[in-house]
This record gives structure tokens, C-alpha cells and sequence, in this order.
């Protein structure tokens, strides 16, 4: 499958998010371009890059662009996500709802603060950091979150990596050393202010791309 | 100014994250690549695009290129932020070091819970969000942070931009209606999920970009 932009998932995502609430049967290139924040044309050059759906003036069928664009993200299967980290962003993703509907479900929390091991946290127990490699080995996970300080992130996802974690999400303001085959995604919110103080510093703005 | 790409301003982003933290005089672009999950020439190509400096052979000095990202960023001065949505993201967000390291100082925290309503957080008063207008419009900000339902974000949103806000960074599973001139910037979790999903049904993985 030929590479596609992130930006181009970020919208697929967002159609997605759109189209599994949806009750109509077809949905138009206008209604999907509002929703990602795009053009009628970008919407058209998104979907017609996995192959010919949709026809002209009548829309794409809801039910089969949804099965696609799940099946684009890699959405076909349920994930088990473990998350390191009992703190604060943690408590929010464990409590958040988009997770589990999209097929995310948050099996294990890991801390290593005698404080919080032992806690009940939406129904599940945080546990001992020390325990993670073995548990990963024992019963496998895919995706791990990491809302660890700087300091400990590495350590973390060395242990993760050990465990046969292919995917992390890192939430920790420091660049983590993978091995090829594995994918990091970080995720800073100062980053985000960034691009708002970009765009305001650079006003008039330019239409999302 | 000419427009850079998101990607671009990510990636400037991390390497300020980096070079605040230097104590050393001179950065190579190697380091700057490693960091931003890049190539050297990546980075010669970002930061060449504002202009020449840094000398071959003798790397970026340090002083120089950090104060030339701040203003790329628009970083040059402080902002004040609104958070409304007293709920457990933001009550991460309070407490996130990078805000106030980076300029950006939370001035304001609305909720329209009474019981929530006049607690302490980190300092602040939560306030009534039926305050919020009047009070942006005695004291401006810049920034508006929504973690609220989806259902009050767009209610939210008016009054912020009622109130002067230009810039909004929402955690509101909802696509937000605003003027031109105003900036959005989305946030959402399972999105950032759906990156790695696709990363993950399309390995070997290519590097990120």
C-alpha cells in the first residue's frame, strides 16, 4: 500500500468520526470537506486514492466508506493499549469515552509509585511498573501510552519494547529511541499552542489544510 | 511570510523544546534531525527557509537560532489563556509545566457546574461560564482552550469569539464553526491512536516525516 500523508489520516479520522454517528445512507464530498476542514476536491483526492467509490451526484454509500476508511486506519481489529503512567492525562484517557467505541481498550495501567499501585481506576488495578515486561510477555498488548516524567520515558518504553509493544504514544516532552519497525507518536501540547501562536503571530490566516 | 507547513512548525517546535534545555553554545543539524525524528537535510531546509545562518562545519549557534524559532513561532511575547471545562483534561492542562515554560500563562478556568464553580485550582478560581464574555471583554486573552462535551462546544466557542479570542485548541469531539481570521487547532486522542493503527497495518514502517 503506497504511503499516505498524515494530515490526509488526520481528515480520513475525522470522516470517520463523522460517518459512524451518521444515520443517512450517503454522505457528499461538501459535507465530508466541512467536517475535515478541507475542500470538495481534497475530499475527492483522499477517497479515490484507495480506490473508485462513490458516485457523482449522489454521494458516497455511508456504510461502505465507513468499512473502507476503517480498514485504511487499520481499524478492522480491536487493540489492547497499556498505559504507563497513573497521573493526571492518564486519568483523563482512561476515562475517555472515543477510545473504547473505536476499539482501543485500555487493559493494563502501570505506575511506579507505591502510592498508586494498587488503586482502582475505572475498574482496573494500577500495577507495579516492575510487573510490565513479564505481564507483556505473558499475555501481549499493541499499543502502549507512555504519561511518564522525561527522566523515566525511556526506561518505560525500553521495557514496553521488551514486552513486543509495536506502537507507542508518548506523552512525555522527550524523544524516545526506537528500533526500526517501530512506530512513536508524540503528542505535546505546547506543540499545539505552538501552531496557534504561528498562525496568529502570521495573520490573515490561510484556510486549513 | 510565506505559509509552512504543519509538519514544518512541529518539527521547529521540538527543536526549540531542545535548544531551551542546551547549555552548549553550537547545535549541528544532525543533532536538530535526531531530535526531530528527521534527516539533516530536513533541518537545513526548515530553518534555511527563514534565512541564512548557521556556518557549515561549525553548526547552528544555539542563542541565535533560539530566539529565530521563538519568532518564526510567534513566541515572542506571552499569552493568556482561557480554559474552559473544568474536567480532568484540564485539570492536566493547569498543571502542565510546558505551558508556562513556552509564555503561556492560564488566567482563566470557566465551568458551568456549581459544583465545580469557585474551587481552587492551582491557584485559580473556577468561574462561572456565564462570566466568560463580560470578562474576556474587560480583560482580553488570546488563546481559548474547549474541553468541554461536544454538545457545549460550539456554545463555548461563540462566546470566546464574542469575547475577542482568535485562537481556539479544541478537545471537543466536534468540528467548530468560525469566522476567517479565527485559528482552530483539533485535538483529539483516538486520532492520534488511528496514526499508529495505520502505521501498524502497514509495516515495515517508513520513517517518520
Amino acid at each position: 500500500m503506497r504511503k499516505i500523508s498524515d494530515n490526509t489520516i488526520r481528515r480520513l479520522s475525522l470522516y470517520l468520526q463523522f460517518l459512524e454517528q451518521s444515520n443517512m445512507l450517503t454522505v457528499s464530498s461538501r459535507d465530508l470537506a466541512w467536517l475535515g476542514g478541507t475542500t470538495s476536491a481534497q475530499v475527492r483526492r483522499d477517497l479515490s486514492a484507495f480506490g473508485s467509490f462513490g458516485r457523482r451526484g449522489l454521494g458516497y454509500p455511508v456504510v461502505e466508506l465507513t468499512r473502507r476508511i476503517r480498514g485504511i486506519l487499520g481499524l478492522e481489529r480491536p487493540y489492547r493499549v497499556i498505559l504507563v503512567g497513573a497521573g493526571k492525562i492518564g486519568s483523563a484517557l482512561v476515562e475517555y469515552s472515543g477510545f473504547r467505541s473505536r476499539g482501543f481498550t485500555i487493559v493494563g495501567i502501570y505506575d511506579n509509585d507505591p502510592k498508586k499501585i494498587g488503586a482502582n481506576w475505572n475498574g482496573l488495578r494500577v500495577l507495579d511498573i516492575r510487573r510490565l515486561e513479564r505481564d507483556l510477555n505473558e499475555e501481549p498488548s499493541d499499543i502502549g501510552i507512555v504519561v511518564t516524567s522525561a527522566d523515566a520515558a525511556q526506561e518505560v518504553t525500553n521495557a514496553l519494547l521488551r514486552g513486543g509493544i509495536k506502537a507507542i504514544l508518548n506523552f512525555a516532552p522527550v524523544q524516545l529511541s526506537v528500533p526500526e519497525g517501530v512506530v512513536v507518536r508524540n503528542v505535546n501540547m505546547a506543540h499545539e499552542l505552538e501552531s496557534l501562536t504561528y498562525s496568529l503571530a502570521n495573520l490573515p490566516a490561510t484556510p486549513p489544510t
